[in-house]
């Protein structure tokens, strides 16, 4: 560590995510810096590195690894080069952030998974960052205290005001309902078993080629049913709302209504228009437990069994979405590693 | 009564509210008929009376009173008449629902109030309606429950979109916040001893001659502060709403948020436009438990004490206003008639 | 009709619900008065039209129709009972109102249909009184103005406190979610062409052979997808709630939230502990929609077809749910009578 | 600066208040790091110093500004010490974050306003921790939109669930009602010119020798009248709340509804127990907003004359309470160093 225990991050990957990652750890987070950036694009990195004290610029991942600077790494490059990122810090035996996805499909996860196992140890806290919003966060408190006695459904909403050009029915599954997938299995620490598609006429709204909006179904392996309304160009906003029906009562979480303004005829506030405002204190904080825990030397937050059951669970949804059936998901057995 | 128990009224005034109540009592109200309607305008009133199945036309409020179908009056004129028109009833022995105010000042208030002691039973309930809107009968079971403890304050909004022309600074006491008097003193069954007028800059919306909004404060036997935000030319709506402040907790009314939509980058929902929509079942409810305790043979309802103690408020709160300091409210001793 | 034009009903059964209309009748609706009552129980009967006056008792509705006092017919009667009741209604040619459900099955509802089709004319309003909720009605106003676009999903939520006794998994559909058929159909003007039902683990309270609380899902032939939660035991009181996810925008009703207390380190109010609390208005201004519309000699409200037609979408949704998976509905084409 | 640029901050005071930021700055502020500490308590001071990294114990402030490794001071012992550490601090040149209040009183916040003008430039942000809430950021960023008009009054609700033991009259004005004084200052821009104090009959919670809760009205230079429940002993959590009502429409926040909970015939959630969970992230937000500025060599935020315009409403707030009556404030013509 450097002086004063401050981490050294490698940050790899300099795209929105990734240059979002830098502005935090630099100016929000406390007990980190960023020693070096990754990009395969030079010019790019080493312009991002110039404006930042002591942070040097990389285009090879495990070059940066081997920076004496670096002390743990964060990973936010596309999902298809996170495998090779992943191995290349097992190798360096460095801690790890790695954006969602963990990888892009359950083979790859697969082999990280064993990977890691290899390593003897957990090294990889994966980007699920909705787990640190403050109102998942109480409801998922609640939901464990049993004062409403047994969960048995969850309904959920997920409306996005726009999708860039190019999004795919593939793409609502595998990059917008995999927070429900993996919020799904963290809220009631239970896995998912099967998944089932359901398609409305699509709005007028909807681009060429996209279904929008979908309803998903996950059944779990204790019993509960879960919908999940995926409506990705909403067009009046951002919002994410779970309502959890117990036994003796129900909790609901997400209409975040602040300010409320009466005006010409109306009462009512405005909506978040994307995810970064709405999970801006998720990031925040998903960061700093990144780097606490770190600068503890533990690991903790969503694993890459976490990362490998959402990319199975996202691979039965493309296929339920596709076929227009319920498919179950496959899961090899968990290992120990990742056992409580 | 006519066959089948139901009541002959006759409908005094046939301005906006005595013809609203026409067409309440012909097709809302159960129990109940207008045999008579009485108006100066003769011409109106023979009008109003031929779309009516036996409904006779008057000019003369005695003349309609010795009807033979005529078995109770609801007087909807200007207040200036309703004096008059009360002593004819009690004459007539008639039961009686009068529109608020019970008359323009506590003067005549007071010489109602000793012809109703003289006639030795009570007749009259005086239509402060708000006593029959759901929400506020709520908040009166909640605080006469005693759950919350004594009440301490009660805070107010009053907020009209619009009032019309010439509308002036005592009739923002007399005509608006005159319904705040009433309800304070019904909600916490104590004499309002006091009122204060405060005034901000005036908004530019307010007509010339008028100071709007305006802040009033009155003080109780008992010793409850209770602010009244009057603010008659709010533009976006109507709302009535009244907060609670109890030793234990508080109990909030007046948010009514049926309807909540998401669209265009916010969240809400309409507000009523007028105290038409928002009172509507309360004028409803009002004069069905009038005709409901008529062909029971009772009164119930705000009495001819409550007018005139609003009366009396008022003059207090005039003065208030116009000499800018605390008046305090100057009451008879309540007489037996009008005790519990 | 009786002097002022009054509706001389007779209402047949005087159960729960019956009763409860003969209240309404004589107490609230305006217009109307209660002529005659039917009962198997003859003593029971009797007892009721005692205690009204002109009312008679009779044991035999078609006897109660030849009645000269009765102009209007109220069915309150056990659903198997309907039919005859229904048929003997057309035969003295009179305006019917008939509790939900029109008769217990499709078969049943269809003999009512063609009897009515016979008639040459409308007679029968079918008391799904949702679609006289003052919220249901707001919400149907805003669909139907266009004003967010299409309706593309409905959620649904459809919590009872307590069911009793040998409450089944058939009552379930036929008893509760009916009501979201008929309202579903009403929202959006739309037949459901398909249904199917979906059960996490039952509940610790569900009573033993009830799964509670289901998903029920119906798909509509504007390919709308309608979710609606079915939970009969939810312990904590009666909620009913949809929310309408259209093109632009949605809009959800149903959160009756009042009265906001502050008390004991928590913030909220009651929930209506069963329907009567929640649909009271709705029943009234059902009846006395009815009523007015019988008076102008109008026949307005659900149709013989809507009763069919739910009665044909019930016995998809018992058979869905009996055998796991989707079933379409079967109806037949609508009959010019029932058109627009 | 130190190497990273990272502050280093002398933390003067360890109580409940100092101990917490020295949390902070450790734990959750980007950019600085605690480099002393200062008590007078010496063996409590060296305990925390032991227990951060390069951290100096000391017992006199201006020793520790001395320190090369503190280029910035937190203010954080009681208030009667703080003007002694401000003018060290001037002494030393060092930018200072100073809890509020500035000074106990007028006169005492005067002499440090003029210590800072003779040092020429701004050195101090005061601790007024609430202009950094999220919602108070957006009421005010919307009033200052002017798309509401101009503002014409302002309702406060203020509530503690429990004070300490020897809680006063004063306190109520000095440590509690001073959040709103600055607050309504930061909001609208103006001067308060008047305080009157209004009491209810106190509540049968309020311990001996408080009348709580309390009405404190405001009047500012630009004619705005706000009006402030103050209610520290209000038992059920801890709220603050404010609305704004302007010419065309109103705004209110302080609703902060983040879960909602359907559970023994109740809706609702939870509400704060103190002003710790309401302003965690205010405090935050605060304590990052003076590091970043303080990195980047600019003052911003709550100035001195924030904290002696504070000092003399106070006054005149406590004099208002103790004498009945309306108090007009006192304040000098506002130097040169503190316009825009």
């Amino acid at each position: 560590m450097t002086s004063h225990g401050t981490l050294g991050v490698a940050v790899i990957g300099t795209g929105r995510m990734g240059a979002d990652h830098v502005r935090r750890l630099t100016d929000v987070t406390s007990g980190a810096r960023v020693a070096a950036v990754v990009d395969i694009d030079a010019e790019r990195v080493k312009g991002i590195a110039d404006g930042i004290e002591g942070c040097a610029a990389y285009t090879d991942p495990a070059q940066a690894m081997a920076d004496p600077g670096v002390n743990a790494v964060l990973i936010a490059s596309p999902g298809p080069a996170h495998e090779a990122a992943l191995l290349a810090a097992f190798e360096a035996d460095l801690p790890v952030l790695c954006e969602k996805p963990l990888t892009p499909d359950a083979a790859s996860a697969l082999r990280v998974l064993e990977a890691e196992q290899k390593l003897g140890h957990r090294r990889v806290q994966v980007g699920f960052m909705r787990r640190y919003d403050r109102e998942y966060m109480k409801l998922k408190a609640l939901l464990d205290s049993g004062e409403l006695g047994r969960t048995l459904m969850v309904h959920n909403r997920h409306r996005n005001a726009e999708v860039p050009p190019g999004y795919t029915n593939q793409m609502l599954i595998n990059d917008s309902v995999v927070h429900e997938m993996d919020i799904t299995r963290w809220l009631l620490d239970q896995e998912i078993t099967a998944v089932t598609v359901l398609r409305p006429r699509p709005s007028g709204n909807a681009p060429e080629g996209l279904d929008d909006p979908q309803l998903v179904i996950f059944e779990t392996e204790g019993g509960v049913l879960v919908d999940v309304e995926i409506n990705v160009r909403c067009r009046f906003g951002y919002q994410v709302q779970a309502e959890a029906v117990c036994e003796n009562g129900t909790a609901r979480m997400g209409d975040v209504h602040d300010i409320l303004v009466n005006h010409a005829g109306r009462w009512g506030g405005t909506i978040a228009p994307d995810y970064v405002e709405r999970f801006e204190d998720a990031y925040d904080r998903e960061v700093q437990a990144w780097v606490d825990a770190t600068r503890r030397g533990e690991v903790t937050g969503p694993s890459v069994w976490d990362g490998y059951a959402a990319a199975a669970v996202c691979e039965a949804g493309v296929r339920a979405q596709a076929e227009g059936r319920r498919v179950e998901v496959e899961l090899i057995e968990r290992p120990a590693l990742y056992r409580a």
